[in-house]
């Protein structure tokens, strides 16, 4: 039978010993400086027990992990009607490329590519103020879950409000294409804030439990919709790297430039994973590596 | 308790009362003229029974599907090797595209898009002749279906031969890129037979039954190879509408431009359908719904 | 001898009489009303003597006529420095297009696609407040024109602020790979008032005489940038429609979307006109048909 | 006054001196071998006289160049026809780009880019015998030249049928778009053959009096269709280098990969330059500098 914590920590000393950990993001002043040689992984289990090796109380900001929460709240709010403004394809291209947007008439690929992101927390404004949907989006993330100690780092939010160009000139470019309903500097403004938002691997897993659909998980989504987004994780979760994600672990994940990955084995267990050094795709690398060990010994490859 | 049997009769008779059927591909003449208000459907279970409704004895050229052979062929014969020439993302591009080719320098984006099918023909040529990889190509087919009585429509193969100037100048561009190593016109005149086999809908659903791991397929594969086919299929299995067959069917799946579908429900069925009429992505209109309807009544997805 | 008065009058006749206008830009709401059943042309000769036809004394804003004087302001400033930061060859793509941005890695094609004119204008910033840099680019027009009676629209400046999405985002676009050095904002505004020039045929005919190189034109500008600003509007001053005026009228020119075309015929002469209806490429089409009888006329091609 | 053999003489000089030779042409196994230490140029003028320096009875094979006699005996032939199958607007991308045509839907943006020179061929061959198009299009560069001396190199020719994967990946492309009417192995193999056309810097000059418009030359073409080919060589003459070439030279020019230019400085003079290192763009290293050192000595440039 699965010792599931002596495999947590045999990864985490793995990973340590590889010490093959990438370069945290650069283009974001406060990640650039983090130190790469980190790791933590959480597992929430279909009984209610979670796992964890590593740093595992180490909060880190989840930046585009906020995409699959954000699409939770915006399908919440207004369902279906979100796909006449986003596709639902995997790119081909960078989580930041413009080129597709050209030749798409300003309609993003997928909602977790950052042009698709954007229209997503713009449709989740819809009119409000960004207080208002972002006192809302913090309060999903809590419920789902359960614990209220998540918080958005301020300064974190502001340094990319002050550095993100390519996401000025992305929310600019789907303006110009009217699929912006909300001014840019505000619908950017909530998107760099909920980007900011800090978890635990602890806090992560248990996050996703409704996704994986573990009993007793907060009921913040039907079925179905986490099967979609659980759907979507897979085909679009890591850019351009995503076939290979699904090629080497086989189920649907999502990371984050601050080095986090959620990954969800569907009615098994829901999977929080960190480390900030980066692979070429922009996604963490020694996290990457976790998940593929964690899923090569477990067997829970959807495959 | 499911009567599989009563389901999939029920979902034939739904896809006739609708009569939504789509148009079968123009760009091959064997195929433009064949009657598209025709259906199939076949299920393989765990426990080897098979269940039809529709069509399931006729046959159709399965077209790209036989990517998926090809590429279990290929795998089988030099491994890992494979994927030094192609890569395994998802290509946000039409199926027979070149433009990627160019800003990738020859090297396709998965072995389901065209350029990556004849790169893996290539490699399973190995420069042998064609007759002989196309006989071990059969014998793979067979085996994986244990059934002797599948054949190559010669006429269609010639058909394409004559009239696929896209894909001649798909494998001419590799060449230029030194990623094709055999002639040309040896590896066209192999993927263009291997595309011409004909199955019908219970074949397929036998040959699938290895990649679901359903028990007593035939050994043709490991466990580990046939779960990553499984993932390309989730990702690249349907072109540029990948991502929205994951999202409704939420299940790995290949399409073929002759109509025929196969998906793959790990651990549990293995099913082919067909329906020539295609939709806007060149997949089977009738086929995509019809595996839409199955899942959402079994509760298949892997998601 | 040719009767140039003569000829002007008889092109003017056959524009209205083929009374086919094209339609006023319609993404700057104060051109898109403009009536564009209007007509000018005026022509100066290198004796000092100008001809016009049609309502010659009609102002219209500039708008992208106003890269060729900012390039000669900046050319001016900063000299060959300014090739470093943008490119001098066509785009083969749209005067608003992102897409080569990407591959070139924010580094514009020409200064005449609106990304290299944004470009060519925070060049001629360089740091200083957008009144002084304006007001040193209204010196220069007003200098070449010889006419101190050329103003700024201000309405037209601000409801292109409000409006142009599109130049927004290829402006934080070019500062995410920091080819901008002024605030976008600061650089915008400067653009969006530069072209909002208004002027007349005559008017800028009469600005073109440097570049025709005609005796006593004001010495603004040495004869080599001169020529070299020529090669450009040649080969760049038509955006995707390039070509086809090279082809068709055999002179330099550069259109505006307000409908205006200066067009220079080196050591000849210098050619202003208007019409403010556009066709496919966003150049005045009647204007650009003008062009075409005037060169059949008058033998002027430089071919 | 001009002393036109001492400033040839001078310009060699210089480029020797200079030693900045670039390599020749690499994917063509016959060219890659040639020393590129050496240089040509020839001018004809106005009155007939004919002035060189350098190795100016050297033979070399004029590849590209060809494109521009093609395309006079294909406007020759058919007129302006041809434009309904090739655009006239540069591209932007380099020669053997393959990108736009699948966004132009198998039209070539121009007749000097491999695409459209292709077209241009097919359009000459119209369904005849290779052999006797060759020999028509042989008879028209002969008559141009007024000299018989000029042959094809039958060996070139065959080592680029032999390695131009490229182009027959073009060739192939363009007819799976229906825009090329005879096969593609027909036209390739003249398009090859025209290709390998050799001829001296003396007769390139000899070539391009009639494009110049030089008194006396032979009548094969109108003065209007002249004009409109000089104009598509200013333009599009050196791919996505044709810009700077504009810039730096101010004459429409065409060169070819075997480091032959041919310039046309309309009324004044023919001129032949050679040198087969490349630079960046394809096109001759040495003999671009040499034609800037012409232009700017002489004040040719057409701007």
């Amino acid at each position: 039978m699965l010792d599931l914590q002596a495999l947590l920590t045999s990864i985490s000393d793995r990973i340590y010993h590889e010490a093959d950990w990438g370069q945290p993001a650069q283009y974001i002043p406060d990640l650039a400086e983090i130190e790469p040689a980190q790791f933590a992984i959480s597992v929430c289990m279909a009984d209610g027990a979670t796992y964890s090796a590593g740093l595992a109380n180490q909060r880190f900001t989840i930046q585009s992990i906020s995409k699959v929460f954000a699409l939770i709240a915006t399908l919440g709010r207004i369902g279906d009607q979100l796909w006449a403004r986003v596709d639902r394809e995997p790119s081909g291209t960078a989580f930041d490329s413009i080129v597709l947007l050209e030749s798409d008439k300003g309609h993003p690929r997928n909602p977790f590519v950052n042009a698709g992101a954007i229209v997503t927390t713009d449709a989740l404004l819809s009119g409000r103020e960004p207080k208002l949907a972002l006192a809302e989006f913090l309060h999903l993330v809590r419920a789902m879950t359960e614990d209220d100690d998540i918080h958005i780092n301020g300064a974190v939010a502001r340094s990319e409000q002050e550095t993100g160009a390519r996401n000025k000139a992305l929310a600019h470019y789907l303006a110009s294409y009217e699929n912006l309903f909300n001014p840019p500097d505000l619908v950017l403004g909530t998107y760099f804030h909920q980007c900011a938002i800090e978890m635990t691997t602890i806090q992560l897993a248990r996050a996703g439990r409704v996704l994986a659909g573990l009993k007793g998980s907060p009921r913040v989504m039907s079925l179905n919709h986490a099967r979609r987004v659980n759907a979507l994780m897979m085909t679009c979760g890591h850019y351009d790297g995503s076939g290979d994600f699904a090629f080497r672990v086989g189920l649907p994940g999502k990371s984050g430039v601050g080095g986090g990955i959620l990954i969800i084995a569907p009615n098994v267990a829901s999977i929080g994973i960190w480390s900030p050094g980066l692979n070429f795709y922009g996604n963490s690398n020694a996290g990457t590596r976790a998940a593929a060990y964690l899923t090569q010994e477990t067997g829970w490859s959807v495959f």
